[in-house]
């Protein structure tokens, strides 16, 4: 049986004192470096394989302090207070330079908990859209790799036609699963919390210079939830409150085809102009 | 003169090593230790005392991994990637156990940058409500001594009179400003954006166990509006969008009284039953 590419990409191999070495993947590259979900996921996954690990993924924040580039990766996650039920991490991604050096590329802290039943309730209901049989798959940016490795239908604001300057809102609404079937996990919702073209592209219809700065995902979803999802389509809704003097945020949520929030995820996002 | 309280609390001495040590503030207290925003804002106020800052803080990552006590805490702000205009940070607080052991009670990650002016805009607009001057103060939680700091003028989502389980959404909006005037500035709107009582306790009207766990704040305003808000008061607006087994989150604004929007937050918070 070959390894799904998401897992392929993800692969990463344990060292001697604790940290695990990977090498981000061609097959989920952005413009000029790895896709930021992927690096999200491989973080979340470093933690998933940690021999001391507490409870599944509940918080995760991912600082991209610096491009990474096409070579290895050592990935750093460390536990550093362990709770009864929830435990915290401190997480690190270091790649050598051009001169042997390592230079720490990623930062970021994350928390895992043991989830108890408790009276639960989504306050936010999945907005009314069409089933995503109704909404016709879109193929865009060719060129990009990782958006090749999603299936995606757009409901609303879908990427401009039209470069303008003419956009009047920044939220897209969009069905999305691997394009390869895979059941989902808390590795692929968090690569799958950083899903949208830049909001910044849509409001203004213009195709500024952009990138994320910091990104945080909050995991809803349990495993039961996760596991009733299975390979099934996620609605992701996406929206920018403000753009000011250099830098956007973006507020963005995942629920399933049952209208189950599984993800709330919020990031910051620079950009030129 | 006198020092403000605000700033009495966030004194920070700085040690040979770079670190620095303070004692949190009675005048700040929670229930049982000291309140979330004023320990955001010292880890703040540790990058602003920092000798090598790069620029003005635009995004903050607090995780609250352990209790905070009454004594001394040790504040780590170690920059560890500055590049041309933006400087990304790793942040401790440590506190002594009654052991004498030191232990690691708030792990957390900053952004700082330098801010260009740009194409800029509010995608979303303040809420119609009434002008702070035509909404009553309210005075509540007489024992917890931060909630006496802040005058707080609720529009909606007052805190419930009647604890009957008749909830129905998590909104909350109000006018907030510093008891003892203080012009706005980074240290405040961080300590602000955590100014919400908890939401669970809005939706349900049933005052369960509860307690922050992770906080996120991205800053929008730069200098020149922080001048401009000065003492006035700011709309800060909170709602949750999902409750899951034991955890829910809260999505948040904060806009200046001209309707500028400051900052953007989210927190998880943990609860029982």
């Amino acid at each position: 049986m070959t390894l799904h590419v998401f897992d392929q990409a993800l692969a990463l191999t344990a060292q001697p004192g604790g940290d695990f070495v990977g090498t981000p993947s061609p097959a989920y590259w952005n413009m000029v470096g790895p896709y930021g979900g992927i690096t999200a996921a491989t973080m979340v996954n470093a933690i998933l394989l940690h021999p001391q690990r507490l409870g599944d993924p509940l918080a995760l924040t991912i600082n991209y302090a610096s491009a990474v580039g096409a070579g290895p990766v050592r990935v750093v996650a460390r536990p550093v207070r362990t709770n009864r039920s929830t435990q915290h991490w401190v997480l690190e991604l270091w790649q050598a330079g051009s001169d042997g050096t390592e230079d720490m590329v990623t930062t970021g802290t994350a928390m895992t908990s043991v989830r108890r039943a408790t009276w639960s309730l989504d306050e936010l209901p999945m907005p009314a859209v069409p089933p995503p049989e109704a909404v016709e798959q879109v193929h865009m940016f060719a060129q990009v790799e990782w958006v090749q490795r999603y299936e995606m239908r757009p409901v609303a604001g879908a990427i401009p036609t039209v470069w303008d300057g003419g956009g009047s809102n920044s939220l897209t609404q969009l069905w999305v699963r691997d394009a390869e079937p895979r059941p989902l996990d808390f590795l692929s919702l968090a690569s799958m919390s950083d899903t949208f073209y830049p909001r910044i592209w849509l409001r203004r219809a213009l195709p500024v210079p952009v990138g994320t700065v910091t990104l945080t995902i909050y995991f809803h979803a349990d495993s039961a939830q996760l596991a009733a999802t299975g390979t099934g389509f996620l609605l992701a809704q996406a929206q920018a409150q403000g753009f000011r003097n250099g830098f956007y945020d973006q507020t963005a949520q995942l629920w399933n085809e049952e209208g189950r929030l599984l993800v709330t995820t919020h990031q910051l996002a620079y950009y030129k102009e």
